[in-house]
């Protein structure tokens, strides 16, 4: 009994094993608020200490109720640790440092790797050229299992992109570009196929929104997102709504990853409770699936076990968290990450921006008027009250929105250098600076618009048609 | 704010009432014990009593902590109100009756309607000919909304037939096919369009199956689908591992159920857990879409308001009345429904038949022999301990299987009544009954066996096609 219980155990992940800790101490209480008979109630103890033990030695932690392990520790709705703890899910950022939110402590919370210099190297190595300004500059700063990519792309392995898009609304700001600014430079230096999954069936079972307006806003964010220059040939852009009717192997995926994570899971992981629709309980598999290339028959052939890459902000990790967990258990292989920070607010750092908010942030269908406009009123500044005391103290670029979206947006690494210097040195005034962002921002958002106009509803078409791409798997 | 309140709570269904009313109580009864201010627990209690309030005008009912509105009563986790109560639902059924479970108390509980005389005689003028045995003889005896689906009939307003199987064997047994017989002979009578689903992916989720098997299954039970007589140009047979990576409907009516279904509702339905997979969860959804003409727009052309009608057994009904509540809320006619009875076990009407215990019933493989075998050796007599007080006090028809089983296949009513009075008097025995039986079943199961083998894989895959049938629409 003892012997096929553990061998039972073994075949459990982390996550299973604590809650058959749970499950199994809430038994032992309810046995002894009943009065169960003493042997009963011992044999549940024994049964208790025995799991415990398990635990244990698959974790290396002791249990703790309502502590689920590290790797998947709860984000939202768990008791604070620390007093003001950065808030980060799916659906929420918050912090109240004006700095932004602790990236050094959400990796150690979310249990997944900083991106070294080593493992920038080594990409440099790899790829050949310099590595994109996002990984220099620590904009993506997190990953899991980057490495294991490597190894296969430096052994002729083949791999792929996986990243998407909850297509809220219309209107796209360009903190939305920075994961597909970033997925394009990985899919030209690695030369890989790439699926971008637009969660319209996500939105409207979130929003107040019926299933024909998520469409569409799924096929018009698609031109913002196919504007960023992606190969039509190497890149498969898919709606929910539509693909999951037209794919033999995505359902089956979703239905597995559903079969293998329970309610309890989700709950502790998104914070959904009983009150929430059984649409959202069930949506993770959804998000989880693309991460297995079986989900894409017509790309990969039917292949099951090709590994996938997901760039993204790192607020998507609790989803991925989650696929990694099942994915043995299904007999895929985990996908790797590449998290980024959040694109700040053009008011400070302390939120995410909200696409709700015209003056949030700079918006793709901004005329450079309305840019200069926003920048100067609303782009938070890290300058001094007065222009004496800027010229005496130098400005704070840790919090200078300005001179973060330049961290962003500007790509000579020199000239971002200078401009530093000059600011913190008190030489470069804020209305200086902004002008400097101002005339990045422009022609930027100007460029888009004029690549957005060359995107036709044929394009579009033909982008989200399910079909080989230019790979032979 | 009181208007307000009402306003909305006009929009909700009676189960939406009956939550809101059960977390009003419960955030009540947290005020007290937090020991709140007391006009927060005034402004809570006074919101509480309105929300029973607007329960009752919508429900007639007074709000009962634990009991759901009538419609849509717990069924297999509340708390016994009386002692014995059958238990039914789509994975359960036990009575300690022995002539089965009280029908008349299910249709109280469940808030169906009975198929009286008046509705036999209605379907007779609607269509013009005898009805079937198993509306005359009670096998199918509980309904919702027949007169309006015969309201439409009669005014030359199209409907369609929705049955299904959940394929969790090769095996089928005679039982089984009660549901098909039956939309067989609505089929034919009403000339209506009928799809047929068969959830593979229920029984991948719910056994210890893979994808795969799931699927095998589901192809397999629809050759002895098909062997019931569907006509080719007017049935279209679907597993749902198959059906939702083809069709453009039916995933966006599934993620719209999904939406307007919370886990209070499907734990309260169904009896749920925490512990459960989310795949268990959410499928409601997958077999209540169906149920709404737009998830085949194959064969409706797109039409979202063509009535349903659902033939099948009554554990079955949990869905469909959830289905019900949900339809207006998605702006969809409510599916009607026609109940039968539960096939009785060859060992007594205790017990739903199980296809993993071949004694159980007579199954569609087996010979002649096995079935004389299995009459004689499994089936449960109503007949006296010895020969002498069978001839003196008669057989008891009620709990005898074999005249139960007579009670569905022996279609001349004159014979049928001839033997029950031959047995209740004394002068049939129950070798003699057994014997009628068997010489019923075995021709019944040898023709089906026939008829199964003409069914090819070519058959089977245009049955399972997704296509336009043969009506216009």
């Amino acid at each position: 009994m003892a012997d096929s219980l553990n061998c039972d155990l073994k075949s459990l992940s982390p996550l299973q094993l604590f809650e058959r800790v749970t499950e199994q101490g809430d038994k032992v209480r309810a046995l002894k608020a009943g009065k169960a008979p003493k042997d009963e109630i011992d044999a549940a103890v024994r049964m208790l200490l025995s799991l415990k033990l398990s635990y244990k030695t698959a974790t290396g932690q002791d249990y703790q109720a309502g502590l689920p392990p590290k790797d998947l520790v709860l984000i939202n709705n768990g008791t604070a640790k620390e007093e003001e703890e950065d808030l980060v899910d799916p659906w929420n950022v918050q912090t109240s440092n004006a700095k932004g939110v602790d990236y050094d402590k959400l990796i150690v919370r979310f249990g997944s790797s900083k991106i070294d210099t080593d493992l920038i190297n080594r990409i440099e190595r790899a790829i050949g050229q310099k590595p994109h300004h996002f990984l220099r500059r620590g904009i993506f700063f997190s990953h899991r299992d980057m490495d294991q990519v490597l190894d296969a792309y430096e052994n002729k392995k083949p791999f792929y992109l996986y990243t998407g898009r909850g297509p809220s609304s219309q209107a796209m700001h360009v903190g939305h570009l920075i994961p597909f600014m970033f997925t394009k430079w990985l899919q030209e230096v690695f030369d890989v196929p790439l699926v971008i999954q637009l969660t319209d069936d996500e939105k409207y079972l979130w929003k107040d929104m019926t299933v024909e307006k998520a469409y569409e806003y799924a096929r018009e964010n698609a031109k913002d997102i196919i504007a960023c220059g992606f190969d039509i040939n190497k890149t498969f852009i898919f709606s929910d709504l539509d693909y999951l009717g037209t794919s033999a192997g995505f359902y089956k995926n979703i239905v597995k990853v559903q079969k293998h994570v329970t309610f309890n899971q989700v709950k502790g992981i998104f914070g959904f409770t009983d009150s929430d629709c059984i649409g959202k309980i069930s949506f993770p598999a959804i998000q989880a699936a693309p991460s297995f290339s079986s989900s894409f028959p017509q790309i990969f052939n039917g292949k099951e076990n090709i590994q996938c890459l997901i760039p993204c902000a790192i607020d998507q990790d609790p989803y991925f968290r989650m696929t990694r967990d099942v994915a043995p258990r299904i007999g895929q292989p985990k996908p790797a990450l590449l998290h980024s920070v959040f694109f700040p607010a053009l008011q400070g750092a302390q939120t995410k921006m909200s696409a709700s908010d015209p003056n949030s942030s700079i918006f793709l269908t901004d005329t450079p008027k309305q840019i200069k406009t926003k920048i100067n009123k609303h782009a938070f500044s890290g300058g001094r009250d007065t222009i004496e005391e800027h010229r005496k103290y130098g400005g704070n670029c840790d919090v200078d929105v300005s001179f973060m979206y330049l961290t962003f947006f500007l790509e000579d690494d020199d000239r971002l250098e200078q401009l530093k210097q000059a600011y913190t040195s008190g030489e470069l005034l804020t209305g200086e600076l902004k002008k400097v962002l101002i005339e990045t921002m422009q022609p930027l958002v100007a460029a888009h618009q004029e690549r957005r106009k060359q995107v036709t509803d044929e394009i579009v078409k033909q982008f989200m048609t399910p079909r080989k791409l230019a790979f032979e798997f």
